[in-house]
């Protein structure tokens, strides 16, 4: 294809221009389109890291000459009208181009996990599970005994024989640069000082002194670094009190949504290096924001605590995820040490410390660590399971005295990736969705605006009553001529959850085989994952007390049309509780508690590893669970018996 | 004062030319001469600190201009001849000056004390103290198990294993720049590695992981910062050899002979650093020269471990020493963590550490520590006595259950300052004296070169011949008429030691009434130290079983003289040893086991330190002690007797 005409420039490099933006670059020629939007930092959706698979870097040239490879991810109209798949398309000249709103990697604000308040009933001010109010970090208050010739200890010895009058602390560490600073500051400030001490690897370092009494500034922050989105919550690590949140989609994105892709892209020269940037990127925009918005400073901030799985957790610390991908999956650190915050370049107070939650092994990461943590599963005498739908699916199942974990690798479905209209939990997401057997459709979005797009909740809520009203069929395909919402598109079926004429876009938002197919597919890979966990430690689901549905799901997630399309096995509802964002949860404590930071290391240790992969029917027991919602009814009795007793009203 | 005609520049600067090196540089007006030798890195020797009061900085003003302000330390044939102090000598015009070879703040080489050869039994192989071979820094050759899915710990946890097999190690630390290159190493090295491992505030350090076996070089220096001179020995840690040594003087002299001076220096804006960045420059420069000499590489020194008084220690670390001098006199830290030594400045493997042996309080640091370790004091036990004779005196007294330890002001007389011909035991230093009662004189220098100048053994033996042949009498005043060698220069008397015609300087070699009365000033503070120890706790000096003197004294020290005059207290013979520098013996000893380590923080933690201000007759006891041997003879009853005998041969 090409369009219009351009010069070339003379030093081989040619001028690409964004609009509505205007922004203008200059890129070699031959260079993509999607390579020239992340040299401009224009945000460009990408899911599929540039692979042209997964349709989302939609752009319309509007001038210039370009030449872009064939795609069926364009209907004919699109591709008259000018649109291209930025990955797919070279710039040979100038070109200017258009980027349609639906094609925004968003920087809005994300939904944060509201749900998640009513998880503040895991505090230590009690409710599910108790822990000791004690911050990894504390700011203690002192006023040292000055020195004199009976007493003429050092400084530091003096401030060390304070802090463990008030605090045990078998091994301290104290920098040379406090160290340099600490004798004209305890004289100064009158031998009246503030610590401020953290704990590392098993010392307790002073990390900072200050005159005066500093005690009621001591905050911490909190990050889920998921593989979609990160979300930081502001924590006051005196008041255990949880300040503010903050969530923004992982800038890691545009390498791909998938873990497996940036994987790939960090063995790539450089590659490592961008992916951590990125990451790091999103904590300290997300900590500057939380910073401004509550009038505090930096410096106040002494730590960070990260949940993220094993490849997020290695990419955020700059360390080779390489050999997580490949057998045996091996990481290069599942207990990363405590390290000064700045030296992976976060801005918080420059002797303040990162910490991030101890992996279980392989894929299952710090986020299940934090997450067993935050539901009690390790506390429990009965049995419990606890389901993480993020990007992958991770399963735990267990008790105080045994637990084991795997990962599903469910891919991005459900957090709106690998589906043409999906969104996060954001506003203008359709959320809820009910049709009535006539195929009316009524829906909710978040914030009740004009329809964008639909998320997670609102998938499952979709696949249920498409099946309920019987649109799809037990395999999830769309039956034609039942309704006019299904039709064909560019030789695909699709159902049309909204028109053009009432969504925000301009655009159908419409769910396509294509989709439906993706979303089963990450269904079954979830509920196969309970059912080859179970198998394999002999487990009877009925054995099972209680299953917590985590996830980032935004205000609601309908547990009984989870249970429904067969995404969780088939127990009494009541057994069954939407716990929310457990990762960050459990950050939120592990920062707040000492015992809670022992604990965590104490259950990544703990919990057994089952990689999928040993079980050799893992794959059958993933094409049985691709049906709705199971091939084996048997499997789903209760569910059954549901649907009749519907059926005789 | 003022010399030909020079030109003043339009910028303000004048020229300064050193000869004979024809170093020229630019210097403000009214910049005195020994600054622009600073600028210019011209050695020259100072004392004082450039107050006008050594003497030692004597340049000859060949052409240009000068101001000079008058002083008694030059002869009025001297002034002729065109020599000024360089310290008070303002240059106001351009100016050529020549350095007399007298005045050179010698860069060459320093006599390395290898009576401390003979504490090689010292060292683990057996002798007077024993420890165990346990270096601080290890190498350790791990063959690791290959990970596989039955064995899937993550890259550090596997390495952990393999270490903790071989070392029992409690907590163990990781930095986040040998993790990131860990998975590629692990695995380009077939899992066959090398890790060093070092102690680090009671954790231990993963410092650096190296492909194949590389355990073979494992190497360390042990550096003595001494006021005056800077001693390194590098230690082969595995076969626990001393492969080489190398001193030079430490560059702070240039702000003050005395560490009283740099501390005042160091209050300056700028002067710590100045005074850090120059004894770094030393280190560095000794440990250069041992790289080179033995042919290995900086990488393989993975600890720097330094022994020095309690300033020399903060100076080196870059910590404020001014409470140091101040009552009640504490120090920013007794007991500083180890550091990595880049952090300092000094340069050795980039993840090396840095550690300095801790201080038992006041002016009593770890080169006393050090020494007490050395010679056993804290395994005897019977009552030990150790005298170290460095710029101050530092006096220990005690057993395995008690010791206690105190610092005389005894200044660096014995070091050969504040001596007119003092020097370091160095090439053509004068360090055996015999006077006939004719007045012959018999000598023998260092080197067997002709005489430049006296060190402290000289110095001791001198005294005693000039008492014992009767040319000075107790109070150590020259009397006059007995030998020709006694004569009046420039209103004040002095002994001829060597003419001019036998010198490498072209000068008279002679001792001044005021260098009498300097070293006799030192040994009373030193003596009267011991004295004061010893009443303060009720000790006879016949229940101490042995004195060590330790200090830098080369070849040789002649311990009858030293007790003639009354430097020690009057026990016999058999019971006083020279110990040579026992401030680097300890430091070779807690750099070669781990034990030892323990064992300097033990005693560090153990003495008691005992100001000497505390006693309310010091002064008198000081100035009881100003005579030779000491004003109350009946405290040095064996030494009247065996000059009694001698007077009866």
């Amino acid at each position: 294809m090409s369009v219009g005409s351009g010069a070339i420039l003379k030093d081989g490099k040619v001028q690409v221009t964004f609009w509505p933006e205007g922004e203008r670059v200059r890129v070699p020629l031959e260079a993509t389109l999607l390579d020239a939007a992340k040299i401009a930092g224009v945000d460009l959706a990408s899911s599929c890291g540039g692979d042209g698979l997964c349709g989302k870097c939609r752009v319309i040239v509007k001038q210039g000459n370009v030449t872009a490879q064939p795609t069926s991810l364009l209907s004919r109209e699109e591709i008259r009208r000018g649109y291209v798949l930025a990955c797919l398309t070279k710039v040979v000249g100038d070109v200017e181009v258009e980027i349609p709103p639906e094609s925004r990697a968003e920087a809005a604000q994300i939904l944060i996990d509201v749900d998640a308040q009513r998880f503040r009933a895991l505090h230590p001010v009690g409710g599910e599970i108790e822990v000791r109010a004690a911050p990894l970090i504390r700011k203690l208050y002192l006023d040292l005994p000055r020195p004199s010739l009976d007493d003429s200890l050092s400084d530091q010895s003096r401030l060390f024989r304070e802090i463990r009058r008030q605090r045990p602390a078998p091994i301290m560490q104290l920098g040379l640069k406090v160290l340099r600073t600490l004798p004209k500051l305890l004289r100064d400030a009158d031998w009246k000082v503030t610590v401020t001490l953290g704990w590392r690897g098993g010392t307790l370092e002073v990390l900072q002194v200050e005159p005066g009494n500093a005690s009621g500034r001591n905050l911490g922050v909190a990050v889920d670094v998921g593989t979609s989105t990160v979300v930081a919550h502001l924590l006051d690590l005196d008041t255990t009190e949880r300040m503010d949140a903050e969530a923004v989609y992982n800038s890691q994105r545009a390498w791909g949504d998938e873990v497996t892709r940036r994987i790939v892209h960090a063995g790539t020269p450089g590659g490592l290096d961008e992916l951590q940037k990125a990451v790091v990127g999103n904590i300290n925009g997300l900590i500057s924001a939380l910073v401004q918005r509550n009038n505090i400073a930096l410096g106040d901030i002494a730590a960070v605590l990260c949940a993220g799985n094993t490849t997020m957790t290695h990419l955020l610390l700059g360390l080779d995820p390489t050999s997580i991908r490949k057998t045996p999956y091996i990481p290069t650190s599942a207990a990363s040490p405590p390290v000064r915050a700045v030296e992976v370049g976060i801005q918080i107070n420059p002797r303040g410390l990162l910490y991030t939650i101890p992996s279980i092994g392989g894929w299952v990461g710090g986020d299940v660590t934090a997450g067993i943590f935050a539901v009690g599963l390790r506390r429990s005498k009965k049995v419990q399971m606890l389901i993480d739908i993020g990007t992958n699916g991770e399963i735990a199942v267990g008790n105080c005295e045994w637990t084991i974990s795997c990962s599903a690798s469910a891919g991005p479905a459900f957090e709106g990736s690998g589906v043409k209209h999906g969104m996060k939990a954001m506003h203008g997401a359709i959320e809820r969705v009910e049709i009535t057997p006539e195929g009316a459709v009524h829906y909710r979005t978040v914030g009740n605006g004009r329809p964008r797009g639909i998320c997670g909740s609102g998938l499952i809520d979709l696949i249920a009553e498409l099946y309920k009203v019987g649109f799809i069929d037990r395999s999830g395909h769309l039956a034609p001529g039942k309704t006019e919402r299904v039709r064909e598109r560019d030789g695909m079926l699709e159902f049309v959850l909204a028109p053009a004429s009432r969504s925000e876009t301009g655009q159908d938002i419409v769910i396509t085989q294509a989709d439906l197919s993706n979303l089963l597919s990450a269904k079954a890979a979830i509920y196969a994952g309970t059912e080859v966990l179970a198998r394999a430690i002999g487990l009877d689901f009925r054995e099972v007390e209680r299953v917590y549905i985590a996830g980032g799901f935004g205000n609601y997630l309908d547990l009984e049309k989870a249970l429904a399309i067969g995404l969780i096995p088939d127990l009494p509802l009541e057994k069954i509780r939407f716990a929310g964002n457990t990762s960050i949860l459990g950050a939120d404590l592990g920062l707040l508690s000492e015992d809670a930071w022992q604990e965590l290391h104490a259950i990544a240790e703990a919990v057994t590893y089952y990689d999928l992969i040993n079980y050799p029917n893992y794959y059958d027991e993933f094409l049985a669970a691709r049906f709705l919602p199971h091939t084996d009814l048997s499997r789903f009795k209760s569910l059954k018996r549901s649907q009749e007793v519907e059926a005789c009203i």
